[in-house]
């Protein structure tokens, strides 16, 4: 079996170009005793990402990828072609770990991302499959994490969320709303806007027409309770300014911070004076909130209650061209390669 | 009835001095009903009062001292001259929240500093007077709240005090000591990095002779699970390089932020990376936790398991002179001021 991937050719050390990859063909082995043969169908385009294509990542958790090897720790969705393992069988949708290449050998028992890239049969009968990419894997797990650590999952809140029109920030949004949440939503252009407004926030914001500290002080001048932050850098600065006593950021990731070393927030010591909680997370280590999320998020999706869009390339061979518009700010939603 | 106060001059825009303040007398009125007289015995210095000090005191909790007033929301010590409150006789020792002058009248039920500066009689029978403004007042409650928060009341895990020589670090080493932590302490000068090697520490370090991140490296190899941050800047930035997986930080205030408006740190992104939690807390807000940590806190004090040190100056009109000195740093220990 040969499969097709792309592989990190070089370390980008400022903005990702189709340059940094490479698309190659490589042998597969038949499944052992434990692995199944996947035939991957979609494969998962993250922010994330950027992070681990450092020349040396940075410490802690994360690892930069190899050159000369594809990226995994993506979800991927996929159909089982052939299987070894027990309570996996031939035709089986699926998700694992090994994106951005057209076949996988997955070992069925390996933990993979902390359990929730482990391979897991998929219920597709009412759930288009790549759902299970967004709204209802690693995206939703995100969204929901960061209202869990946030403490914010019982609603009556006032919320602000950042690139609210992004993958993670729509839902995040869109969640907040479900759970009873006063929403300010906040995104880059007009387009983004006038989607956020269609969607039961309070209050959607441009904060390229309008400085972000003045919007949010004339949308929500009694101030903020919760801040998702996807953005960090100004936002977050404003964020520590607009917030109220005993708030709670959720600091889902900086997009903006990947491919630069920005300075913090200059005002920090609002933190300490308003006694407000900054807490990092990661969808990815919150597997135990994975079946609370898809059974809340599914059942609003089904109910038309939420509603997810995607940015879809078809071909593997454009999966460079979605990362890097998606870098970009070019993508709405979810972005995802069809294979 | 005379009362001596120090009163705000001027908000200093840079380094505080003599010039900012005046001192001068004013009448007080006869205690009315439910209310006491009481003579001041000892008065706090405290970093905090920097911020209030701003002529536009940062959003949120804090509001500026006004001009021609003296301090309040300081705890001091004094006994009671005359009551008309229930519950308070002649000659009692109490503390409440209106320092830095000589006589007050305080309302004996009104409440101040959320609880924690409302007036209230203590027990000198085995305890110095002085320690209600050190390690058993707002000092102990802002160690020991720290702690809580940042969920590190357990012990067994490293923690790094910064500024460990001072009024609060000095107590949060020797509690976290005490709780059974594993303690990293730092600070400035050859003899406080002495001082904090006989109190039970694995390692202190002078962060004027090695930059912070590499004693951080060289004494902690595997890495912090707690910072209870006393300084801010580049020594938060070295902790959130330091931190392990789901680390903590206290975030106590920076004392180096408070005459300047400096950059954050510029590697923030490792709170999401990391998982970690970044709280900030103000003592005065843990009323909840008063009685709880006297009791511990006193307990170890009086066995001799708790060194405690104080800069005492004497004279009302000395407190500017005490305040300068520990802004610059010259202070050790706790920062009194006797009448």
């Amino acid at each position: 079996m040969r499969s097709t991937q792309i592989q990190v050719q070089d370390h980008p050390s400022g903005v990702v170009g189709p340059e940094h990859f490479r698309q190659v063909e490589v042998d597969l082995p038949d499944p052992g005793p434990g692995q199944v043969l996947v035939r991957n169908t979609w494969t998962s385009v993250d922010p994330g990402l950027r992070l681990r294509l450092r020349r040396h990542a940075p410490a802690g958790y994360f690892t930069a990828f190899p050159l000369g090897q594809p990226m995994d720790g993506i979800l991927t969705v996929g159909e089982v072609v052939a299987s070894r393992a027990e309570g996996f069988a031939e035709g089986d949708t699926v998700w694992h770990s090994f994106g951005w290449r057209s076949h996988a050998i997955v070992d069925a028992t390996a933990d993979a991302m902390n359990g929730v890239g482990t391979l897991r049969v998929l219920d597709t009968r009412d759930t288009p499959p790549q759902w299970y990419l967004g709204p209802l894997g690693a995206m939703g797990l995100t969204a929901y994490s960061g209202l869990a650590v946030a403490n914010a999952l019982d609603g009556g809140e006032r919320v602000w969320v950042s690139a609210a029109a992004g993958a993670v920030g729509a839902l995040a949004t869109q969640i907040a709303v479900q759970l009873g949440h006063r929403v300010i939503a906040s995104a880059g252009t007009a387009a983004k806007v006038a989607w956020l407004r269609e969607v039961g926030v309070e209050a959607a914001v441009d904060y390229r027409t309008e400085p972000i500290g003045e919007a949010l002080a004339r949308v929500a001048p009694d101030g903020i309770d919760v801040y998702f932050d996807n953005v960090g850098g100004d936002h977050l600065e404003a964020a520590l300014d607009a917030m109220r006593m005993f708030g709670r950021v959720a600091m889902c990731g900086s997009v903006s911070d990947y491919e630069s070393t920005p300075s913090g927030p200059s005002n920090l010591f609002l933190v300490t004076a308003k006694h407000l909680t900054l807490s990092g997370f990661r969808g990815s280590l919150h597997f135990d909130l994975l079946e609370e999320m898809q059974a809340k998020v599914g059942g609003w999706l089904r109910e038309g209650k939420i509603h997810y869009q995607e940015s879809v390339y078809d071909g593997l061979d454009q999966a460079p061209a979605a990362l890097a518009d998606m870098l970009a700010g070019l993508t709405v939603g979810k972005t995802l390669v069809r294979l």
